[in-house]
């Protein structure tokens, strides 16, 4: 590799409102993919109001593993906009550390619905935690990085407060999600119930709610 | 739950512009969506320019139901930019607000086509309104809570006007649609024409335009 | 309508950059939407290359159709950037203007795949002109109401600049169009190809470009 | 061509913001366009964890297609943020080369797809080299036209900095794909492996990164 393409790769990637818009634009569609799925049911075989009612009801799992996917992805996005509250450089690291992130944001509704399929199998609840433990791998990547090489803006001592509670927010999460997925060796549905809790206490802070009041 | 969390959950989800990004991306994915849903009819089958008119008409229910939804879903993005205009900071509940809003937001296109698919039941239009109710209820519960929490920007007297016509606004849509989708038990269609004619309105403003004049 | 109604609608749909937020992700939609129906030939039935050379060519049509309509969107989405120079403010009903014409925008790869489909009727033609057509419309009262209100921006020599070409140009290639579709009555295939040659010009500006040297 | 258009022509394509915003937007969608392509296996045909492992296993070449498809955008969408640190001024043309750009952007996850289905035709090599062949035009070409014209921002010599390497990155990059297509000649396996080490290289920038310690 020749000494200019080195200085290529010190220019590249520096643009972080670039990365905040393509990151925005993959969740946005990552969001939405599972929607996709879920078709209408045609009318032709559908005669009473409880007929319809039926097959509206077929549609639930489709509707669960849509839940399931927009809050995780949910979490995962209001976590990389916490991140980047404070980054506010990038490097070309940075920059792919993000798209792979990406990669495995745009993987999720695939796994999810993988997941709902075959719900009974511990090898759909191993491919489901792999991606989020991937996600977790990555979004704790992306901010050890922007962390080491001074990427963050605010006061010395709001990045140190901010550095805490994100790296342990990270390992706390993915140390549960690992815990909840090991669950399927007893049951698979206790795992995955443990896993949709975890994420419907991320999504909604019902215990740090409570607790405020 | 720790108190590192507590601390992250007040760290979390304050990024106004993401907010506004990931919407604007949501809403731009679900305005398309039920485009889709509407193919080209085959050419074998087509030898004349009647058939092909023919073929033509059978998509206009998809047709209707794809305008249908772009102008309910135009009606709230209007009523989410306009909350905007005002709103300039956020925290993670306000942020969950808006995500769950989101949801319903890409939900939208499934049940208006479930709608104009089953136009003659009862069940369709009662999905439909929970639809749009769900839509209401978290636009309002927004812009409440940047309310109640002072997320607001510009002179005090600009903040109250906006309050009182926003909250209204909201409050006189939903009691409408409420009674245009109670009118499915006199006729469907009576209903739906009823709910039809009422976004007509919001989005023209075709009363209003005509009394200015 | 109540007078609280009123105010809302004052107050609705002023947030230009989310127009432009908007506006983008429903045209970067609309741009790759024809490519979602380019299938890629499933290889059990190919087995030479001359055999995937084929089924490539027998793609083509659906490729000219991709092509064709990326370059009317690209040259409506070129126009709406260069208004967007100038216009700086905007109301409700603006906001409601550019929803339609993206309303348009988006179902512009229908009609281009029916007009790639059915090259043959005149009716396909008249459907794909209708679509130019009304982007024309919308985007010319675009710019009249941002014009007639004074929501643009600039000294008031390069507004009247601005406002003598925008409109001239908006007319000037709506007669094409519509002379271009008329074309159909003596063969659909002088039209179709008089009406790519129009936009090829105005993609390309060939002619202009040609004069400059 | 009236001397309006001529004016029209001067005053379009002039908003780089919109540029990055319809480009992101793209290539959001050209990222995330192979994942609609890997459908969750059903469920009523796999009776056993290792059934199911089987139909995993048998969707891994889209994996890998999607795969390969991400990193070649990553690396064209870093090279497009980076130019655009440098670029803050545009024109028409400017403009439409930015939306060819994006023309074979949004194709590439076809030609992709192609490939890896019909991986053993030299055909399917040479389809999908010529997308970035054409990727690898357009980008310069944006990055000539825009050096050319003054339309860089930056001190000179940072801008003659970045001409040099973006430049020679380019053609460096250009030359390796077009050696490793030539390989088809010997064998499509040599040549797509090599294609890939040299998409593998520039997205993890593996030498460089050793070197650098």
């Amino acid at each position: 590799m020749t000494h200019s393409e080195q200085t290529y790769n010190q220019i590249a990637g520096q643009r972080v409102s670039r990365l905040e818009a393509i990151s925005d634009g993959v969740f946005a569609i990552a969001l939405t993919l599972l929607v996709l799925d879920i078709k209408v049911p045609v009318s032709e075989t559908i005669k009473t109001e409880s007929a319809l009612f039926d097959s509206l009801c077929a549609l639930m799992p489709k509707f669960l593993g849509y839940f399931l996917s927009f809050m995780t992805l949910g979490i995962f996005w209001t976590g990389h906009t916490t991140q980047f509250i404070y980054i506010d450089k990038s490097d070309r690291r940075l920059n792919w550390i993000c798209l792979f992130f990406l990669l495995f944001v745009s993987v999720l509704p695939f796994t999810t619905a993988f997941l709902s399929e075959h719900i009974h199998f511990k090898l759909a609840i191993g491919v489901y935690w792999l991606n989020i433990f991937l996600l977790g791998v990555t979004i704790y990547l992306q901010w050890a990085h922007a962390y080491r090489h001074g990427f963050l803006s605010g006061s010395k001592e709001a990045i140190e407060t901010a550095n805490k509670v994100i790296r342990k927010r990270v390992i706390i999460a993915q140390t549960l999600y690992g815990f909840g997925a090991l669950l399927c060796f007893i049951s698979t549905y206790v795992s995955i119930v443990f896993i949709i809790l975890v994420q419907l206490n991320y999504a909604l802070a019902l215990f740090s709610a409570r607790r405020k009041r």
